[in-house]
Formats: structure tokens, C-alpha cells, sequence
């Protein structure tokens, strides 16, 4: 036990552990491993922009604030749905069951087509020319975009929730990442 | 399905779900159910201010960057761990194993004691001072502010990690947090 005002205590020693030790900032092959020990449902940031759809399948969201509905995505700078978010100023944001591992599949990577990324993808829209949110999942959101802030490598769009709501059952899993792969509950 | 450039689809309807439908932006109740629709990895934020240890459970963080690896954590603006954070500048995240449910319950919650909150959880520091971490989490990280952003009701602590490593072992399993209730995979 650590006393709250006690003497400092050297750092254990877990051996037979490859990630065992410490790593500093620089083995960023070692914070892939270490964040990757996070579980993370798995969601869908989606938007249209100037007449095209695009989406990609995300982990790191968050709710930021329950009154005022506030969501935070964070998107690589560099990527088309940053790019598209960041013009459009409104996005969806869409959290997969269990069962939605081949939308999850087909909305990652980026050997993905610029155009008619959601062709093949069951999705609604609550007006013409909306966001599109997929069907089937256990919560959507629709955002309107707040502030961006960049961090490092990626933009954090902030938005606040302009309507939201669920389009599964109430005993649906949700679809999970851990460590690289995909499992659920 | 669902064209990229087709005509837009109505709702469908669930009628079945207490959340079918749609809420709009003031229905914070609603808010708190569909957000609680994400399964979240459970991570206890920590840091060491002016000789004394705060710490809370929290399941709303993430990696944003890999390189740098930086990550951030969203804490509720008026809590005691934000002022803390806030006025040290260094803390702690730690992922919290399935087995590590006591932690993440005494961590929890607004009726703990301000003082000697760490005293019945196993933790290590890496230096005299420095920010406690805990003992057996699949992963820490020991971060330092390089940015802070207000959003609503919380304080995005943007941080990037000065040393990290995991002392569990390989076959660990994360603690979740899914529906209000806390669950493994």
C-alpha cells in the first residue's frame, strides 16, 4: 500500500512481461502496444459534404458533457473525414453492435474509395442532404461542430448534439477494439 | 441500402426500444442513456499536487496521437482531480485490469475524502513525488499538459506521455464500463 504522504516507491518489476518496464516518449512502437491495452466501443463518424458522403470507423470519441449534449471525435488531420467534418461543420456519429464488424471492416483502412464509401452500407438520414447514420446501431448522434482543436497529430472536433437516438434493440452487444482486434462483451 | 449520391431515407422506426426515435439536444436524460450505449475501458486519472494524491476513475480518455504519443482526458471542470491536474501540470493515467473493480469503486464518486484517497489502493511512483500510478493496470502512462481546452462542462487535458509501461501480465483482461454498469470482455 502507497501512503498518501509516504516515501516514493520504486517501480515493481513485471519480468516476464514484454510491455514490462518504461518506456519513454520516444518508442512509439511501445504506445501503440500500451494504448491498445484500452478497450474501446467502436463507432462510425460519418458526414456529407458538398454533395458526397464520407465516413470512417473510429475508437477514440467521448461524451464531454451531458447538459449541453457535447461529443468530442478525434480524426487524424490528414484524413478525408477530417477534411470533410471540417468543411461540412455537421457529422454523425454512430456506435456499432456486435453484429456490425463488416460495417466496422469497411469503413477503416485507407485503401477505401474517396466516393460511395457508404454504397454498400445501410444508413438513414433525418433530411435530404443529413448526415448519414448507419443503421442498426445501439446510438446515433447528429453534431453540429462547436470548436476544433489540434493535438499533435489530430483535430478534436467538439460538437454539440442536435439530435440523437437508437436504432437497435435494447439488448444489443456493442462491437469492441482490444488490442488490435475486434470482440464484444 | 443507402446510395452516396441517392435520395435521402426517412427514419426508420423502432418502436419497440425505450430510446427508439429521436431526442433533440435537450433531452439530457436521453443523452446520459445513449451515450451510455459506448463500452468504455475504466482508467484511473492521478497526479501529486502540493504534497498530496488525487485520483478518480474515469472512462472518458484517448491516445491522440501516436507520435508523439500524446493522449487526453476529459475531467468534469469543477472536480476536485481537474483543479489538481490543473495546478500540477504531470499526472497519471492508468488502465485498469477486470480484476480491478475495488479500484475503480473507490475512486469513484463525490463523498470520498479530499485527503489520503490512494491510501487503500496499491500504487508506484517513479520518482520522489511524482504521480502515482497503479499497481497491476494493463498500462500506464505518466504525461505532462501541453494543452487545455474547455468544452461545456469539462476541461480536455491534452498530455504528452513522458514515460509508460504495463504491470500486468499478458493474459490480463480490461475492466469496462458498459450501460452504468461494470463488465469484462
Amino acid at each position: 500500500m502507497q501512503s498518501d504522504r509516504g516515501t516514493p516507491r520504486s517501480e515493481p518489476e513485471w519480468s516476464e512481461h514484454p510491455l514490462a518496464g518504461t518506456f519513454t516518449q520516444t518508442d512509439t512502437d511501445a504506445f501503440r502496444q500500451l494504448s491498445g491495452q484500452s478497450a474501446k466501443g467502436v463507432g462510425v463518424a460519418s458526414t456529407r459534404h458538398r454533395g458526397y458522403d464520407s465516413a470512417a470507423t473510429v475508437t477514440d470519441y467521448l461524451a464531454v458533457s451531458f447538459d449541453p449534449p457535447t461529443m468530442l471525435v478525434s480524426l487524424d488531420s490528414l484524413s478525408q473525414i477530417a477534411e470533410a467534418v471540417q468543411g461540412s461543420g455537421r457529422w454523425g456519429l454512430s456506435l456499432l453492435s456486435s453484429s456490425q464488424i463488416s460495417v466496422a471492416d469497411q469503413l477503416s483502412g485507407s485503401g477505401r474509395p474517396l466516393i460511395g464509401q457508404l454504397a454498400q452500407v445501410p444508413t438513414f438520414r433525418r433530411e435530404e442532404n443529413g448526415v448519414p447514420l448507419i443503421i442498426g446501431s445501439l446510438a446515433w448522434f447528429e453534431l453540429r461542430t462547436i470548436a476544433v482543436h489540434e493535438a499533435a497529430t489530430h483535430s478534436l472536433f467538439i460538437g454539440e448534439v442536435t439530435a440523437m437516438g437508437s436504432s437497435a434493440g435494447p439488448a444489443t452487444r456493442p462491437l469492441i477494439r482490444f488490442r488490435s482486434a475486434y470482440t464484444r462483451l
